[in-house]
């Protein structure tokens, strides 16, 4: 857990987003001894960061005061209303402020919102994150970012607080995201994976706990494999990560590779299985549920 | 790597392929002590084996010394060929006698087998390896092992001889080449998505080996990503696992498949990319080399 770095000093920082992940990053940088402002559509939301010793403002006077803009919104589209929108925070930040973008967005995308913000002498991070709320919670995110060393030295001290690991990716907006992408490319296959092969397992007779006790020391193993399977053999779709993050993220993943002319089929094939179960009422169950529509597919029960 | 177990005793073992993993198969044997009759249709490779040690019968003499046998062929048609056909072992062996029978096959087709096995009081497992060919020179494969308890204790000094690790499935043929199969579905998935990963990366203008670096200590690694993705960062497509071992391995997974009514959408397209990486004359090489099928898709340079 990150504690409070004294030698760094303490800055104003202003979080957008308080969801799951927001929530956690906002109460790692209060925790650290950091001035922090919130904004969240959902009232409750921003109830509870007060609660915990954030401040709200208008965006304009936060926007002044800010040193550090994070956003922990949840895609493209939120991410240039908060910067760019009739609201946006970016026409009130003074030069030399730094807004680190959380959100997994296409590269070009990432781009554009670097291009606007250099625009007015603000520094922009392409930092999509990953680690989940827990991590989040405890300031220990891992975070993929790109951007120029001005804009990393900015935001190191808002990293300290919020982050276990950051891989530094280049100089300039878009390799973050593109990074960010591969790696959900990656995730989102090995989940489906994941319940493609045990549900096939256990149609041929294999007990569910046999085939993740086995599988998890034989070649055929993942991250994801090991992370995931115990939800499907526990039957406990609690939402550490939901459904319905995966047509969003493989929909991005595609989205890039069809703008590069990029042949997708395993990211293509996980994506209808993700729909399915996002059609099928599953949405917001735990990632693992994918693997109910396959047993449901072939007649057979999970546990 | 494994020594001989001077109080174990030594046996006498017939081999039946003398490939790159039968080979190791009999060369641990050999160095364990044990008498060993080895027999391939590859005249070199029988002549390599009588060179370390090894001899050779008729099938029939063979038969009636051995105390196991151990069938490193590639299929199950070879297998039944080795035990049943027109010059097969069976009819030679001792009651007690127990069959290991290491190629992947269906489960029912291992079921058969076994029965015909026990009709004449040969013991029978069924017994899928993995740890490709040097660990089987060292001895230290894996087994994916199921079948009676009379059959492992009577498979357990050869076992210690060629194998590091021994998964006890159950009792009775089945489970073992099923766990398989269910390894090799994931494993055939997780290289193409590391195929299809690693050169989406590179057409939005990520570094190959900056790629392997983050994606390793991400959430969408996979024990295959890291053993493979270095092999294309390399450009490194020495046959450690070939190409054309996924159209036979997928192949099995999937025949299993559609005989259970099971869709399987990630192991189809996954075997999809390696057809086309065996159809566009890449069958010997690495099975890393199904990048290639993506890098021509998209008009990309690989390393």
């Amino acid at each position: 857990m990150n504690t409070s770095h004294p030698k760094l000093g303490t800055q104003t920082v202003a979080v957008f987003g308080l969801g799951s992940m927001g929530a956690g990053v906002a109460q790692s940088l209060l925790r650290a001894g950091h001035t922090v402002y919130g904004f969240d559509v959902v009232p409750e939301s921003v109830q509870r960061f007060e609660a915990e010793g954030g401040l709200t403002a208008s965006v304009a006077d936060a926007g002044a005061a800010a040193d550090v803009v994070v956003s922990v919104v949840l895609n493209a589209a939120q991410l240039e209303t908060v910067l760019l929108g009739a609201h946006g925070i970016l026409p009130h930040l003074r030069p030399g402020t730094v807004v680190i973008a959380c959100p997994t967005v296409a590269p070009a995308f990432a781009r554009r919102m670097e291009a606007a913000c250099q625009a007015r002498e603000v520094h922009y991070l392409d930092a999509p994150i990953s680690g989940g709320a827990a991590k989040s919670a405890r300031g220990e995110l891992s975070v993929l970012a790109s951007g120029t060393d001005a804009a990393f030295a900015a935001a190191d001290v808002a990293f300290a607080a919020i982050a276990e690991k950051v891989f530094r990716l280049g100089d300039g907006a878009g390799l973050g995201s593109a990074m960010k992408a591969v790696n959900q490319l990656l995730a989102g296959v090995h989940i489906a994976s994941m319940a493609e092969a045990l549900t096939f397992g256990m149609t041929q007779g294999i007990e569910p706990q046999q085939l993740v006790d086995v599988i998890s020391e034989c070649a055929g193993t993942s991250w994801m494999f090991e992370n995931r399977a115990p939800h499907v053999v526990a039957g406990d779709y609690t939402p550490h990560s939901a459904v319905d993050i995966w047509p969003k993220d493989l929909g991005i993943v595609l989205d890039i590779a069809r703008d590069a002319r990029f042949s997708a089929p395993l990211a293509a094939a996980a994506l209808q299985q993700f729909l399915a179960a996002s059609g099928s009422g599953l949405g917001r169950e735990d990632d693992a549920a994918v693997a109910k529509v396959y047993a449901r597919n072939v007649g057979l029960d999970l546990p």
